[in-house]
């Protein structure tokens, strides 16, 4: 029988490299010491068997999209990542799947120079709890409800290549690696007016950040960025995937006409504009001719 | 098909009353401004249906001991409860259960003056991740390892209560509705060497401290405070659940002998010398013979 306190010590407890680290695992609490002049930003989440991952999926991808998959709410907010703690439910004691698990983990927080802080285990179905914490200067935040009429719609890199993943056997780097946009979210910080991480399909967040901001908005297909993959597909295919699919870990946000020009030149990674905030509440999408576009599918539902 | 967001707005959306808290539920992240000259104290854990309760538990004492059990941790670390997040998982939109549940959750949120601010909601097997969130001055966590030879052994009010709890069809108060000793906690920072909350029960919890004190301790089993209707029961069954009785919730403190008749002067709540730090780093349990009393079981395993 092993103790939660030997599997804790064995798979997840590590040295934390952040001086801001008091306590680390294995106490009552963590204790993190916060810099002066900042605000704490924290995002919580689970993923569930069957739900958001399958017994297919790899371990270490697991492991390392646990901890990306809440790394991508600070960098909305355009938080640096800090720390994360974790709550891991688990039906029995499986020490290859620990193995494995505890090393996509571990890859993902030395790529983000972040530390683990904190956790706890207990027995009962595979669900995997992160929470994310990270800093920013008072004040900063880029928050949802920001947008305003005439502001310009921005994406990074491309959009639907998760949601391609998710439709083959072996999904894709997109699906199972993907990138936390941490960089581009310090940037954005500076000139975004709103933004929001594309978790659920870009129209259902972009729905989100237009009822927090009491806006509208239209959005052109024909702007929408694509991967060469994307492109590769039916038009049409390749357009309903950046539209709603889901997972894609980029960052929509609206930027005001007079910072265009030093946002596209700071950004540290691709960006395109895909449309502008307008009155009213309504979410349009059109085509080259200005046209409707019908929209088959509006995201991922949680239930 | 509700969608998580209605639900998160019907049920658990509520007005931070902290003006810390700069943005609560809805967006990416929450955001928190944190004090200067504090350290903020974290803490997470997961309570899983039919390994930490059952479907014949009350609903709304799952919803506020899933607030309580946090804030216990940051009691035992001497800190101020401040905020929690929860991440929850159901297999299907309960009503009926949602109600309930965030009842139970306002109530302990309302009686320990914190806000709740943020969360997330998947769809899998019933699980409940709560993590807490405390301040305190720079430098005055109590930790579990700073238990030196010759310190006294202490804990708070009486023990066992909740074990007892266990035992009865429709379970008690200590089990049910337990107090995180938040006031005992605040107190015990400016005196106490070393502290933990008995959760798994007494002796595991103490060899914890022991362990990362590198000590022994001594303790005298006649000491033990039991409540009246522990004293009702045979004797050994009482001592038995006083020794390893979980969900106590008291904390386990070590009290240098120059601090001793302040502490207990000081002390918001009933506290009782159960026994002292030794050299080595056995634990041991006395009877008032001085025999070694047997000891059945060693309290919780997690696994």
């Amino acid at each position: 029988m092993s103790s939660e306190f030997s599997i804790i010590k064995k798979f997840f407890q590590q040295i934390p490299s952040d001086k801001d680290v008091i306590v680390g695992s294995g106490d009552d609490c963590a204790i993190v010491r916060v810099t002066e002049g900042y605000e704490l930003a924290l995002s919580i989440d689970t993923l569930v068997l069957d739900t958001h991952f399958t017994l297919n999926t790899r371990v270490t991808d697991v492991g390392y999209k646990a901890v990306t998959s809440r790394l991508r709410d600070l960098a909305a907010m355009g938080a640096i990542p800090k720390w994360v703690t974790m709550s891991l439910t688990m039906p029995q004691v499986d020490q290859d799947w620990l193995c494995q698990f505890s090393k996509g983990l571990c890859e993902a927080i030395r790529e983000y120079k972040i530390d683990l802080i904190g956790g706890d285990l207990s027995r009962g179905p595979l669900t995997i709890t992160v929470q994310s914490h990270g800093i920013l200067p008072i004040g900063s935040a880029v928050l949802r409800r920001g947008a305003e009429i005439g502001d310009s719609i921005y994406v990074t890199n491309t959009l639907g290549d998760a949601g391609y993943g998710l439709t083959l056997p072996d999904g894709n780097t997109a699906l199972y690696r993907p990138v936390a946009q941490i960089a581009a979210g310090l940037t954005m910080r500076d000139f975004a007016s709103s933004c929001i991480d594309i978790s659920d399909g870009l129209l259902q967040d972009l729905q989100h950040m237009l009822t927090a901001s009491s806006v509208g908005a239209t959005v052109y297909v024909d702007k929408l960025p694509l991967s060469e993959t994307l492109q590769g597909l039916p038009r049409d295919t390749a357009v309903q995937l950046a539209l709603s699919g889901g997972e894609d870990y980029q960052l929509l946000m609206t930027i005001p006409k007079k910072h265009i020009a030093q946002f596209e030149l700071a950004m540290p990674t691709r960006v395109t504009c895909i449309g502008e905030i307008v009155e009213g509440s309504e979410l349009i999408v059109l085509n080259l001719k200005g046209e409707r576009y019908r929209v088959m599918q509006k995201g991922y539902q949680h239930f």
